[in-house]
């Protein structure tokens, strides 16, 4: 009995000190120790299939372009640099070439890209490194809907993309303020551009994405940049990355390579992003979906470095599982996980950077499917060895609503990944046998000098979780995971404040903004 | 305008045909192709840290043993048999012995256990086989209460339990029928194993484990075996095996090790697992934790050995870590997940089946937290290569209750990883050149030869996730997941059919229970 009130004793001990030193240094969830503006990855990559597997899909993908080849659609000027780089034209019409690139050829051209790159932010101290083992999270990226607990889902405004921005800047579990965080519906398609960059470069001083939806709304997100950089620092650091899709299978849309051309240029960054969803636009079989994913991006990537060699590209994955019932695309299944993984593989035998996965779900509701689709899906990216993580925080509905909810859910998830990217640390220090040693078999570890050494740093601290008592939660309002979120998210665009910013920048992009939009009339399509 | 519409009509009759197909063969979610009586699995294990690493957890652990021991309490047989083995006491009170072992020596022991051996189930379709590619999933084992949606949480009845027996039974995507599924709390304490049995043997034609929470509810569980299978095939066959504990940090009860003779001396199977909750009953920092792991799960293991070599036994990882508001555990998070991938990897080395992780959460809804930290945790169970992954469905409340609702979302998810490990096949089927090269760039692949060969089993197909569009689901109710895995057990419970058992031996079954009933007055602690 004496001795187990002397456990019972120390064990308070232990949780008091613990207690009261977390109190003096932080609030819940602030796991200052994993604060990093961007993560360098200390756990291995998760290998799937094995070199010969490999070689083959590269032999199918470099097959792929040498037999079938990609349309290039509109764009004289891309098509140029292809076949000066050695492509050959076996078919075209007005406006499409059909290209094909002996095997070998669209890697000889990579050959230029940088493996790893910085992508510059206004705030120095938020400075990403892209490749390498450097991981960074962004919010995702192109939802028409956005919907909250309160209000449902209803079209994106562009004072949701701003909460949208001040969330994400809220969070220190994201590293990169995104691109069309949501689109902002309420703003004329020629002119929502400008508002977006703005918003991005105002309520955060992280780095962002810049336009890609027309050339000339390129050609702006990089001159408001020189406004925010300043010229010359421009033209020599990357401060801002185009997002491009190809349209699968197989086609380049000239609206996407003009693009492409712009920021590669201005030497800025772009990502090269096929999106394929299986049965439809690529084969169901995943590794032909990796297959062709790779030539897809390839080829794209390979323009930035015709157009400016060494200007930073960003392979891109985006695999898609389909409803059997519907047709649908479906998220956060196992197959595309799978395939992120092998993605992993074949980027880092190119030496590029990859952009994969992220956290998907086809739930309605901020709900269990939701996470467990999000975590299947974001455990992929992270274990694949992607560098830049779009769509980690808000995605519900198959890609088309941002949620406020899961919005912060994920956030809280994307810093549990800190924690697990840190992976373990085996040292005399870690080994703790000491530890065990002092009070010996039988004895409780609350009072022991490593306990107490280690207790505020040991384990990640979800600021959102319940880990409360069922007897304690039930009586504190027996809220779930969804209410918490709720009020989370209000919370922190309450407290929200706007990073300083020089006037004068301010005042000439607010003018930049104004007078572009002057220049034409509204476009609503 | 033309193409595009060919591209619809050819689009439309894909998904046509395949819900045609679909429908003549199966429900939603049925997954025919994917189902088996165990999984075998064909991804890798994910391994975190080097070799290097792992030596220097194995030297700790042989440290702890040789230096700090391990204490046996009130089981003076289990001590002779370690000290024959070259065990050295090196303290002892009346109730029990501190012995040490030298580095090595129990490694030494530990190779008459088998790298993998098979559990028989009643039904032999329903064979196990636990060790090497096996993957093996079970219910969640130990809560006293249960909850759902309508009642919310109470203590569990056997009513409870015969529920979760048949819910288990009714899934594909679980392989085992587990323990203690629940703890019937309306059974009197001395009594209640008698029940579960019977449960297990009645509405389940799977395998499962037997009682250990007395060497006479052990011996009880191996003698109904006896009955059910015929007592020359107990001896010669693992056909039930006890989950044991260490009592942790380094003791071992004399309840536990006297149970784990009985199970050995019956050349049945066992589990050995310490639960280790960081900072309260093993070292904070996960090295360290996973060092005693290792060291108390091997000292368990080798008493199998002794009792009877070739006895199968189990190794087994159940890593927590602590809130640091409350000292109370946490499930699902970062950490502990790392820690079950190192414990896979030493678990290889000593070529011993591994039992690890679960669907672990601490939120009390079946909710987002639940089931983001349920696949957080799972994940790592089935990356580590666990062979034994008891805890697979039903968790909720930090361990502490079953979930009706977690249950049937957790069965969804072990069947999505039913896809997950069957990995990528990289093949010229799969690679799948035709498929792109059949209508070339720009053309979509509904209608291609491929595309209908793979249409049914490409991708994983839930049973309870929703993909329809907002549309579809909101006008069909809105239904979050919760409410649709509410709707799922209760259908489950209403269509569930017993598996037919020989009337004798059912007869027999009931005689013995009633008998050993009849044989003692209830004991209610």
């Amino acid at each position: 009995m004496q001795h187990d009130t002397q456990i019972a004793a120390t064990a308070a001990r232990g949780r008091r000190r613990g207690r009261g030193t977390i109190a003096r240094s932080a609030e819940p969830g602030q796991n200052l120790h994993l604060r990093v503006p961007y993560i360098s990855r200390k756990v291995p990559t998760y290998d799937l299939v094995g070199e010969e597997a490999l070689e083959r899909i590269e032999a199918t993908a470099n097959r792929i372009l040498a037999e079938i080849g990609i349309v290039v659609r509109d764009d004289a000027e891309a098509v140029h640099l292809y076949r000066e780089a050695g492509a050959k034209v076996i078919d075209q019409t007005a406006e499409s070439w059909r290209l094909t690139f002996a095997p070998g050829l669209v890697q000889e051209i990579l050959k230029t890209a940088p493996a790893r790159f910085t992508q510059y932010a206004r705030n120095p101290a938020n400075n990403v490194e892209i490749g390498g083992d450097a991981v960074v999270f962004a919010p995702a990226y192109g939802s028409p809907f956005v919907m909250d607990l309160d209000r449902g889902r209803r079209y994106g405004t562009i004072e949701d993309f701003k909460n949208f921005v001040k969330l994400a800047q809220s969070s220190p579990w994201l590293h990169h303020s995104g691109g069309t965080i949501c689109e902002p519906t309420d703003v004329p398609v020629n002119k929502r551009h400008l508002d977006m960059v703005y918003a991005h470069m105002r309520y955060s001083d992280r780095a962002f994405l810049g336009s890609i939806t027309a050339p000339e709304r390129a050609a702006d997100s990089v001159e408001m940049c020189r406004l925010l950089f300043g010229a010359d620092f421009v033209d020599t650091h990357c401060v801002v990355m185009g997002n491009f899709n190809t349209t699968s299978p197989l086609v380049l849309d000239g609206v996407t390579t003009a693009g492409i051309r712009t920021y590669a240029a201005a030497g800025q960054g772009s990502i090269h992003l096929p999106f394929l969803l299986g049965g439809a636009v690529s084969p169901l079989t995943m590794a032909g979906a990796v297959a062709q994913c790779l030539a897809e991006s390839m080829v794209s990537c390979a323009l930035t470095q015709l157009v400016r060699p060494g200007a930073p590209a960003i392979l891109g994955s985006f695999l898609s599982s389909m409803s059997l019932r519907s047709g649908s695309p479906t998220f956060g299944t196992p197959e595309p996980a799978l395939g992120s993984l092998v993605m992993g593989q074949l980027a880092r035998r190119l030496n590029l950077p990859l952009r994969c996965a992220g956290n998907f779900s086809t739930s309605k509701r901020p709900d269990g499917q939701a996470m467990q689709q999000a975590m299947m899906s974001m455990m992929s990216a992270v274990q694949c060895g992607a560098h830049y993580i779009l769509h980690t925080a808000g995605f519900l509905d198959g890609l088309l609503s941002m949620s406020y909810e899961k919005f912060v859910m994920d956030c809280d998830m994307a810093g549990a990944l800190h924690a697990y990217l840190a992976g373990m640390e085996v040292d005399e220090e870690t080994l703790a046998f000491e530890a065990l040693a002092q009070n010996g078999p039988g004895e409780h570890l609350f009072g022991t000098d490593h306990t107490l050494r280690h207790y505020e740093m040991a384990y990640w601290d979800s600021g959102l979780n319940d880990d409360r008592t069922f007897e304690t939660w039930d009586e504190q309002g027996a809220e779930d995971y969804a209410t918490r979120a709720n009020a989370r998210w209000k919370s922190l665009l309450d407290s929200y404040e706007a990073p300083a910013i020089d006037e004068g920048i301010d005042e000439a992009l607010r003018d930049f903004v104004e007078r572009r939009k002057s220049e034409e009339p509204d476009a609503w399509y």
